[in-house]
């Protein structure tokens, strides 16, 4: 039966068939790009800048993004020392925007957790200069938010260069800190990542302090809340969290080791140019063009050998 | 404990608040909007145009799009009245991408489901005549993939008028009909949903042939599949499909009535607006901007009396 799937599936047979088997003229498919990838095209995540949110379902690997949010990633790692978050739940998710967790009595004086060492407030975070930013590498198709967007540090970012600002943009996978309407009220002790189409309103109104790296599915794939904007009515149906913890915290036995690719690199160019032009047979009109929140940022497991 | 969403909630409940509390500068919210809309800014769905797709966990409406794919539209009416889906599968899903439904057994001649009366191929419908469009509202902030974007009947289009073509845009919750590398295998008989960031590579590549109008959280919150492009390993994975029928199939008891905004109307305007620049107090830089996908097409249940 017609299956738009089972030729993706071809596709990706045909990459991994020699390089001799592809015209000349066609530029590489991703996968070409990946298998072609040199260990210099990957860094492996820093522990200090690495969380476990292990879930019922699985664990989710999350990257810190310490050069745009400092503080609240400061924060972070205090409240996951101290164990905050162990027994706290995913109180929200609402399709198609985000899935958010905490603590579902955070409101309630009386019985929220308490913060221990960490700040109450944090003065915001939602953009940075670009003078303090890791090397960026612009896309060349434009952006309907911002005037130039682009990847530095493995992360999707957004610029002003005449304002001289950077900041993360709200792209699926994207982690930020919950905050209320003053701009300093974020702490990190309510997280949310995305779930659905890119919501870029929200850049520069609120903070992203990493990214999923691994796990996605167990964020996206929970219930939806039935109550408004997707919190849950009920307690029980709330996802218990079994614990958060900085990858350092943990014994190296129980991390989960795992590489990103740099995007400062002529590989992640290669890469970008391959999701620009499919060039497999399935494709019939190559989009010539790709938004930002549609470049993948590949993650791998490292390789069993040294430059395997 | 600080929220983002708490923030909304308020902003929700200052949107029901009497027009005189908001300050005259500020531009209404989308809640007003709505409040606002008069019964002609609606439009009931047509039951020749509607398929119900019943899940275990619930109804998923599609309104279907036989304006931009007639020939498979009028296929996908066929398989429906011959009760061709009614016990197939959700056969995949691949987190950030699509769900995708049909018959498992396809690719097995002795096993696969006849399609009965259906066309076995379709000529490609992946985009039409922009002079046989419905009446287009043009987006204001522009597109990384088209020249033009904005909204025909009801649905996200991409227009390219110097080569008089247009086309539905791949985003959140739109349904196509998946094919093999044949432009014309597509028949209707195995269809997809977008769950993720709109994939808009996909555009002009394969026939949209509708929106999911309700219960997108049943096709959205489902386990990945586990399998290359998250085909489902296992046939007990899969989620079985009681039944997809036409509107006008069912009972009018038995119907979910629904009405979508018309998008040729000012109010449509008028909530395009209170998207591209929010005005809670929450946002502290208002976008000024909106890309195709975010822009929702609000559907409600048909207000209880006249007028309502």
């Amino acid at each position: 039966m017609p299956a738009s799937i089972r030729c993706l599936l071809l596709a990706f047979v045909v990459a991994c068939a020699p390089a001799a088997a592809q015209t000349p003229a066609r530029p590489p498919t991703m996968q070409q790009v990946l298998d072609a990838s040199k260990p210099s095209d990957w860094r492996a995540l820093d522990p200090q800048n690495t969380l476990y949110l292990d879930l019922p379902a699985g664990r989710v690997v999350i990257e810190l993004a310490p050069a745009y949010a400092p503080r609240l990633v400061g924060n972070i790692r205090t409240l996951a020392h101290e164990r905050y978050f162990d027994g706290l739940a995913i109180t929200r998710v609402q399709d198609g925007f985000v899935t958010q967790w905490g603590d579902p009595d955070a409101e309630d004086k009386a019985k929220a957790k308490p913060l221990g060492k960490a700040h109450r407030t944090v003065p915001a975070e939602f953009d940075r200069p670009i003078a303090e930013e890791p090397p960026f590498a612009k896309l060349p198709d434009g952006d309907v938010y911002a005037p130039e967007v682009g990847f530095a540090g493995s992360l999707p970012v957004a610029r002003d260069a005449k304002a001289g600002r950077t900041w993360l943009a709200h792209c699926y996978g994207m982690v930020g800190a919950g905050r209320d309407v003053a701009p300093d009220s974020g702490n990190g002790s309510e997280l949310y990542v995305v779930i659905g189409h890119a919501p870029r309103q929200l850049d520069r109104n609120i903070a992203l302090v990493g990214r999923v790296v691994r796990g996605m599915e167990w964020l996206s794939s929970l219930p939806r809340g039935s109550g408004p904007m997707g919190f849950y009515e009920k307690p029980e149906q709330r996802t218990a969290i079994r614990s958060v913890r900085l990858a350092a915290d943990v014994p190296e036995a129980e991390r989960t080791p795992l590489e990103v690719m740099r995007t400062d690199t002529p590989t992640f160019t290669a890469l970008v140019e391959s999701r620009r032009n499919r060039s497999d047979d399935w494709y019939k009109v190559p989009a010539g063009k790709i938004d930002l929140c549609s470049v993948p940022i590949p993650v791998r497991r490292p390789p069993a050998r040294a430059g395997g």
